[in-house]
């Protein structure tokens, strides 16, 4: 008998990252072009009103192939777990069919991110089997526009290393705090569930 | 122009949940049954062979209705996001049509875990907006049986508490230790991402 109804849970990118995007063969030749275009994603992602200032993607480091964009889709998907790594993670699993990233078999999955994880992201990021983690703006970056980043440890960089994750911090760190400067200058809603209740 | 194909992002929580639930209209009336409905969770899961041996649920205080359930669907799902208390917090979350469970209106969501929550599930936690976390078996019993739990901080229980969320534990902790060990005993595969290829 049936006494709940419990349909799927989905969730969907913004429409314009399809057209965004560059042609699906696109090599990406450095660590930089990689930042860009995960910048590029939380910039138009503020300009679509599509969600918050962050963007992340998953490349296949030995071909320098995009794998899976992702941007914050928290307010329009009405899911707090929408965080940009999150969605690329999850696009990157969808498209390789595999819940381990790091499997054998899979390519060398590296997650690029234009704001350091959160406590929740670097969680998902270790779940995820990525064999590298690459930042642009620092956690002091997201604090000083008000973003919680949550109660990480403060050393995050080696517990990832430590299970076998490399971490690259700083790469076009500049250009992601514009973002997160154009965010807030903007007014829009700096979000941190509960701890807004309790100013 | 179209240079990349996004799908949609689908969860499902497995089929057996909805005819394994009782009344919607039910009233839990203490801790320990809405708590004995998530360790039941989790050992459906392993019995139908759905996921890992963790149940998850979102209940309404005052009321003492089940707002929605949760287990783990990692393997099936193909999403290492997928626990059980990011299950349960999405569906809530899809169910009242919000990404903030703390908003003004919302009920008092209090999330029930059979398992305390590992890094990632402690921030989804936080950014939920649920006001209480309870928990049954904690981190060093899911340690005990191979599960990693990140790298939680020491003080995660006061950090939730610093965001307005309560924290309980210990609720029928042994007979979610019991779900744990019947998974372990079944030889079913105890995963931790890339922590497994470094061994």
């Amino acid at each position: 008998m049936k006494t709940i109804d419990l349909p799927e849970f989905r969730v969907a990118l913004p429409d314009w990252i399809e057209s965004f995007l560059p042609e699906p063969d696109h090599v990406y030749s450095s660590d930089e072009e990689k930042m860009n275009l995960a910048i590029r994603l939380a910039g138009e992602n503020i300009r679509h009103d599509s969600g918050g200032p962050f963007g992340a993607a998953v490349f296949d480091k030995n071909t320098g192939k995009l794998i899976a964009p992702g941007v914050n889709v928290v307010v329009p998907s009405q899911w707090s777990g929408g965080h940009a790594e999150v969605m690329a993670l999850a696009w990157a699993q969808m498209k390789l069919k595999t819940h381990d990233l790091g499997a054998n078999g899979m390519p060398y999955c590296e997650l690029f991110t234009s704001t350091e994880p959160c406590v929740m992201c670097l969680g998902a990021s270790i779940w995820s089997g990525v064999r590298r983690v690459v930042c642009a703006s620092r956690d002091e970056d997201a604090r000083g526009c008000g973003f919680d980043e949550g109660p990480k440890p403060g050393n995050w960089r080696s517990e990832l290393e430590s299970r076998g994750i490399e971490v690259t911090q700083d790469i076009l760190r500049e250009k992601a705090v514009d973002v997160l400067n154009e965010y807030v200058r903007l007014g829009k809603p700096v979000y941190n569930a509960r701890q807004n209740k309790l100013k």
